[in-house]
């Protein structure tokens, strides 16, 4: 890997300056103003996606915001990796908080700022130059390499499912590679292998056609309000956090051993934890750790709730109606709508008499994600880990949902490796965006040597 | 007694033209717009005093809207009845929606229409008149009159309670008669003897600094809402509809045998009711009828709740707070600081380690208010029904709360009679307010033959 390792060490002044360009275009998707800069940053995907050396490198067009694909498919009877990244970005409001202007990228401390250094363009770059190395120093991928990048993923990637979805064909691999997410820390190198899934609903109790006064009713009529807190309190036992919903945990695929061993040795300091988020305790679901609680098991949460007089001072009034938005986080292997079933049948069956109860489930409902640990990209992604960072990563669940992800499982059969070289203080989403130089480049090499790797241990697999 | 009520009908003609005059002033409480209408209005009661025969007729200023004042003491050892009402009324909007202008009453079908015809203006009338017909024809009254009249009822009364408890002696009395409230049908004259008091306190429910990422901290950490809703289910029992609250009960006066025979003559249809209020089926405390639950027993109610996203849509928010109004409406002899204190108390020591709870009380409690049937008012007034509908009334109580029947009770030690002539289709606070012409000729005879009554109840008892 000497000659591969070269070329990238040789050619990063050349790369930053790339880079620079990449990140110096204001692709925010979340607003129309930037349409032409989606397009300038989908054409120079493009133009990056050529000079890495790929073939059949072209545009897809979407309702929304066009795709970007190329390939490199020369490795015959080897097998192929799905590269997935995104070019948009967040917006940068608010834009007085940046100390430097998020679109002209600037490096202090060793630390490259720019909106997009590390979500995503500066990561998925990563991948566009550890093919480049491979090709132009060898002519020759160890495997068939695929790249797919959107230009949606900031606003839920409303495109890129039903994309996947008609491009079975063309999008076919053994293994999807994403770098879109952290290391647990600057020197804690870790593979992300399960997302969890969503379930959304809202609810409304009606007890009367309109409010009513509190002294000429009250004690008459049952209360939405007080109703609607029954049901919730029916759905989570306050004393174990344990979900109510009659089979609820029926599909949850049970933490193993070798997960909590795994999970116990990702860093949490669960003061710290608590201290930030400025929560007096714990709480959640008995018997398990709260990383468990958040990656590896479900969960049933008010998002919202809405009532009756909510204004300044008294007003006496017996509300007509009471609503909800609950959620339910999923994991591995429940279904979505299964469990949205789940729940409006025990809702209904729960409500009083006195009450009209009316259900509506959302429907970006999201299924959950999980690479086996011994899946050959997780082996592969963990030996190229070690020979750049030179220790063992850790493994990681995700407490969110990257619908994306479940959908190329679904869709796809095939597993992803979440492999991320962005840090916890990476100010995502949020002013003065940055990336390490350090990160970027470990980022490539580790890139470079899983190729290496997936190509040998899949065929030894 | 033939005297005085030829004197009130000899006079129906002039009555009615004063009352039309009286009603054209808009004397509305609400609006600053008004305040000149508001003067005029005081200036006419105490017109109408003067012309009924009272002495020392006079306003008190207030910080609000004057007090007009009047009084006739010539009748040694003999009891004071102290008269209340008020010259202000509600707002007259929607506008469009009168038949006449709400200002030019107008008589159709036997019934006076305008605002304020029987909320109160028309109602306080009928006791000018009754101690007119007195005065006229007999030069002196059976008892000791004096008369109280507001103009800010329709705004809570925020100056007539600092005014009773300055003015003890001025307001001293041995029963307090008022006519601002409805008998329950036509041909069905009632007597309301008990009035609920209320407690209004907010709840907030805190569990971190800030919103959270439902998916990055979901299972986590205690929700809000959850919390909020187990806390108001620790409140009242879903099945009894019982107030949780320890000590809750334990200074109600339970309904007497004849309270609840009493109570089961008003009338009272079921199905009709919970149509009129769209209510598919009853719900409160087992073992009471509705109208006892809504007239004699406490209740708890959530008012209003609001806490993390309620737009349209999903947002998979983790909320940092939830807030909830809840108020009480109390009985005899509930006392309204002691039951928030309980209710404090009580809720502090439930609510888990996991969250901040913060309760605050709202200052504008009532208390309850309860005149025994066998007080020698209500038998007083009893008679005087009989004399001019020729029937026996029933004796109602009613869930709202009138503070000023409290406050009377609580500090000129009286109690207050609730005698009043309106009907229950007579649009208080909306378009079309009428009073019926034969109410008001009921009520002034009705009134006349009271103070005779209650002269002679109270000299025999």
């Amino acid at each position: 890997m000497k000659d591969i390792l070269g070329y990238l060490k040789s050619h990063e002044q050349e790369f930053m300056s790339e880079l620079f360009d990449y990140l110096r275009i204001p692709s925010i998707s979340a607003t129309d103003a930037n349409k032409s800069d989606i397009n300038k940053a989908a054409v120079f995907t493009e133009k990056l996606l050529k000079k890495a050396g790929l073939k059949n490198v072209r545009q897809y067009k979407t309702k929304g915001n066009p795709l970007v694909y190329g390939e490199w498919l020369g490795a015959k009877g080897k097998p192929t990796v799905l590269i997935y990244g995104h070019y948009d970005v967040q917006p940068p409001d608010p834009l007085d908080l940046w100390k430097t202007a998020p679109f002209e990228p600037t490096i202090r401390n060793g630390k490259l700022f720019a909106r997009g250094a590390a979500d995503d363009k500066g990561q998925v770059f990563l991948h566009f130059k550890a093919i480049e190395a491979w090709l132009k120093t060898r002519k020759e991928l160890p495997l068939n390499v695929k790249v797919i990048v959107e230009g949606e993923e900031e606003i839920g990637s409303p495109s890129l499912g039903a994309f996947i979805r008609q491009q079975k064909k063309l999008l076919k691999c053994d293994a999807i590679l994403i770098s879109d997410t952290n290391m647990e820390g600057t020197n804690i190198p870790s593979i992300c292998y399960s997302l969890r899934g969503l379930t959304y609903l809202e609810m409304k109790v009606t007890s009367t056609k309109g409010d009513l006064h509190s002294g000429m009713f009250g004690g008459a009529v049952a209360n939405p309000i007080q109703v609607l807190s029954e049901i919730l309190v029916a759905c989570k036992d306050p004393k174990t956090g344990k979900v109510k919903i009659p089979g609820f945990y029926k599909d949850v695929l049970p933490l193993t051993k070798r997960e909590r061993a795994n999970l116990a040795r990702v860093p949490h300091d669960e003061k710290k934890f608590l201290r930030d988020i400025g929560a007096r305790k714990a709480f959640g679901e008995k018997g398990y750790t709260t990383l468990e609680r958040i990656g590896a098991r479900p969960t049933f949460e008010v998002n919202g709730i809405w009532g009756g007089f909510t204004g300044e001072g008294v007003k006496t009034v017996l509300p007509a109606h009471a609503s909800a938005k609950v959620s339910m986080r999923l994991v591995a292997n429940q279904d979505p709508n299964k469990i949205a079933r789940l729940f409006m049948n025990y809702v209904k069956k729960i409500a009083p008499d006195t009450v009209k109860l009316e259900v509506k489930m959302y429907e970006n409902n999201g299924d959950p994600a999980l690479t086996p640990l011994d899946f050959p990209g997780m082996k592969a992604a963990a030996n190229a880990i070690r020979k750049t960072f030179g220790k063992d990563p850790v493994f990681t669940r995700e407490g969110g949902s990257i619908p994306i992800v479940a959908d190329f499982q679904k869709h796809l059969k095939a597993y992803s490796v979440l492999m991320g070289f962005g840090l916890p203080d990476d100010n995502l989403h949020a002013p003065n965006e940055k990336m390490n130089i350090s990160q970027i480049k470990k980022g490539m090499a580790t890139i470079a040597y899983f190729l290496d790797d997936y190509a040998q241990m899949s065929a030894s697999g």
